[in-house]
């Protein structure tokens, strides 16, 4: 996108939060906003699977949605392509201070993350443990050496401490989690 | 996914429908259902965007969405990865017999299906046409080829059978797109 002399496009919400209050998801759906606009990377969010079982005509062009419901996602919330490489990732934030619970993850996302790996894409988590304001993100291959060694539900925080990276918060983008990406090709 | 002895997993839906009367959506995801499961590729519809309203809870588990509106998409509706590679294409039936109408393509969706394969991803529309129950793949090139050297606001049936590749309905898989697409790489 180009905008116009002296017109600068910021990437912040309109109302003014301060470096706490965003969720992750409105974090990473700026974040991933300025990545286009900058084209360095084609990321989106993908919509919330849900079933219709109803839906309204009030009008020739209108279509209201009167009975829905949340459905379990097949996949992980964000994929795209960045140096021409497929990404794809999940995000979850937890309120608990020592672990993230795996329960937070459901068994098709683990399973498809794995697979993107396996077929040469690149794969990852990013945690935020609120409490603390930080942001991790972790490598697919380190989320999946703890899932292999540990019977443990939770993955403990000094976890992400050690093997993951914690992203500061910036502004432009306010989360560059694709600096702290592994990329192991010719590109890079 | 591997199935137990004399298991054998049909992709059909359950209810036969012969050769005609299985929209273009269904045999997609039959057919990305056997690519999945064969491991030849990692590709899903993503969910239809959707702007939520009203939600009730009328037991703890229970969420109904009561009343939310279809939103526009901003991407293409399927992605994924093949041989490596991020994929990402669009998919579209027509009653029109003689041209494909453009204007079943948001803007939103051309420009970003034009932007994915400036950053190397295989980007591709599916289209049928219902009432010869042809189905095309026209390649990114060649569509936005016609787009910036035609005024027309609809791609001819004869532009599809020039210039297209028709997919031939089959078993297993239902539509084999994946053998239509060219990907110029190490890997093929």
């Amino acid at each position: 996108m180009k905008y116009p002399n002296g017109i600068k496009k910021t990437y912040e919400s309109k109302v003014s939060y301060g470096n706490r209050g965003m969720t992750l998801e409105e974090d990473l759906n700026i974040s991933n906003e300025y990545y286009r606009d900058t084209n360095e990377a084609i990321i989106y969010k993908k919509p919330t699977p849900i079933t219709i079982h109803k839906v309204d005509f009030p009008s020739r062009r209108e279509a209201i949605i009167r009975d829905a419901r949340f459905g379990i996602p097949s996949t992980t919330d964000y994929n795209g392509i960045y140096r021409g490489k497929y990404i794809d990732f999940e995000a979850k934030e937890t309120t608990n201070k020592t672990s993230f619970p795996l329960s937070n993850i459901h068994a098709h996302q683990i399973t498809h993350l794995c697979r993107i790996i396996e077929h040469g894409g690149i794969g990852f988590l990013i945690v935020r443990f609120t409490s603390f304001n930080e942001t991790y993100l972790l490598e697919g291959k380190d989320f999946f050496q703890f899932i292999d060694n540990e019977k443990r539900k939770s993955i403990p925080r000094t976890y992400f401490q050690k093997v993951g990276k914690l992203i500061p918060i910036g502004l432009r983008p306010r989360l560059d989690y694709l600096k702290y990406i592994e990329v192991n090709n010719e590109n890079k």
